[in-house]
């Protein structure tokens, strides 16, 4: 079961976000919690607590995404409340999900020497936020996304990656912790080496980086491992598995070894290009959490 | 599985009404929609939208709230979600329960000459709110709640009411179809009728009215009927039941016989201490859904 509250001006901006993408993003966000512990959803509700100025038609187009998501991963919409707000727009979503339980991944499971894998790529949708607050600024009448649909795409439609588990099941792998990426890879790295007592050593040269995410921070003057490390809302999963799966591993696709669980005392660290060594820090933000 | 949102301004205002006491109510709201199905509730998570000027106090004091109910009712909590809100409070609840799928009782199976029940007393927990209003508007330094402290209660302090429906297991009574009555009377039994197809016909003289309430309606001018008709908030139990458990009916505490189930041509009528039919309305209101 999980749950997740949207508010708008803290958690999204209506001025760039499409009502039927906020409504797909808020659904998927939570089928990615509980993919994260192996399992899948089946239930949401959703409540809307929805002021005067909107019409009709823009809750229907918030429902249409909510809709859309459940009909993708095969979930139902089993019920919610619906009320007057005097202010801005609110969602509460709610999720139950299911699995064997002894499937269930938690977060305290990881080892000494497990590896560290993450899927897809990091720090995309963080720059797709970017992007889209770089426009609302520039307050131009056409925004310039040439080129760069994809990252707009991360930001506003992210999908949960079901299909790393599919193909994790496939392979014979069971992680042994999981999380998915909502709040940036270091933070939740860190949730799972404090909650399995444990350390962590990840390569720079290792993190998974899309081009156009690195083009736009360069652009920008971002540097995009910061971004890769910290930026939210990837929904990518971070999982632990043993050392004698990695075999098993090689062949999944958009799968990435990152690093290895060590002992506690070593702490959290980043080796760096040039092998220096950098403690993690929790600096990551999500809008959506 | 059932959900209920509360916005501040909305909902509740937090002028008179303590954070402790809207945390339990908030809670007990939630029960009550699960024991109203004759299940059991299991587990809550709770969201929270909070804006600046609440301080870490007063959501312990929400928290406490919400625990206590919890702890009366062996109700688990289990999680949620806690951000930042731009404006005003914003409490999300989801409730879980279970049930033998033999006990789960609907809306849709009152049948022709079942027998309407209702629990407690009606209206009360809206004059306890026209009570706190009038306190407001007066703006006298000390309000005066003399001799009126059941009605507070009854609108800041609602109990979900399984006694009842340990009342009725014992006396082998399961009803055919049920609600609680958040929104009042006419709008919840509306609901039963047009669900299962049916009419019903309740009378006046057997509505169970609390004295407090009534003394206070006839002192601020209101047609106390009319509260027990529409006011929301009683939480308290309505049910339709088979006319041969009339005898089991009778010992049961608290308990009341109203009316019954007509043809559905007959469509919803009150008969009034002269004898005259008025048809019922659904213009319950009902701050908390």
């Amino acid at each position: 079961m999980t749950t997740d509250m949207l508010l708008e001006g803290v958690h999204f901006n209506l001025e760039y976000v499409p009502l039927k993408h906020l409504g797909y993003k808020a659904a998927v966000v939570n089928f990615s919690d509980i993919y994260a512990m192996n399992g899948t959803p089946t239930q949401i509700t959703v409540s809307l607590g929805i002021s005067k100025r909107f019409s009709v038609e823009d809750i229907e187009a918030l429902y249409a995404g909510i809709r859309l998501a459940c009909e993708r991963y095969n979930v139902d919409l089993v019920g919610g409340d619906t009320c007057a707000s005097m202010t801005g727009l609110t969602i509460s979503i709610t999720c139950l999900g299911t699995a064997a339980a002894k499937d269930i991944v938690y977060r305290n499971g990881a080892k000494l020497n497990d590896l560290i894998c993450v899927s897809g790529n990091l720090g995309t949708a963080y720059m797709g936020l970017q992007l889209l607050e770089r426009e609302r600024l520039a307050n131009a009448e056409q925004p310039d996304f040439a080129g760069k649909e994809y990252l707009l795409e991360r930001q506003l439609k992210p999908e949960a990656r079901r299909d790393i588990l599919e193909s994790l099941r496939k392979a014979g792998v069971k992680p042994t912790a999981m999380m998915d990426i909502s709040d940036g890879l270091s933070s939740e790295l860190m949730h799972i080496c404090s909650q399995s007592k444990v350390g962590c050593c990840i390569y720079e040269d290792k993190l998974p980086i899309d081009y156009e995410a690195a083009a736009l921070a360069e652009e920008m003057n971002l540097n995009i491992v910061t971004c890769a490390l910290n930026g939210g809302e990837d929904y990518e999963l971070l999982f632990t598995c043993s050392l004698d799966d990695y075999e098993k591993l090689i062949p999944v696709d958009d799968l990435y070894i990152i690093g290895h669980i060590t002992k506690p005392e070593y702490g959290c660290n980043l080796i760096g290009r040039n092998g220096e060594e950098l403690p993690l820090k929790a600096q990551g933000w999500n809008a959506f959490d």
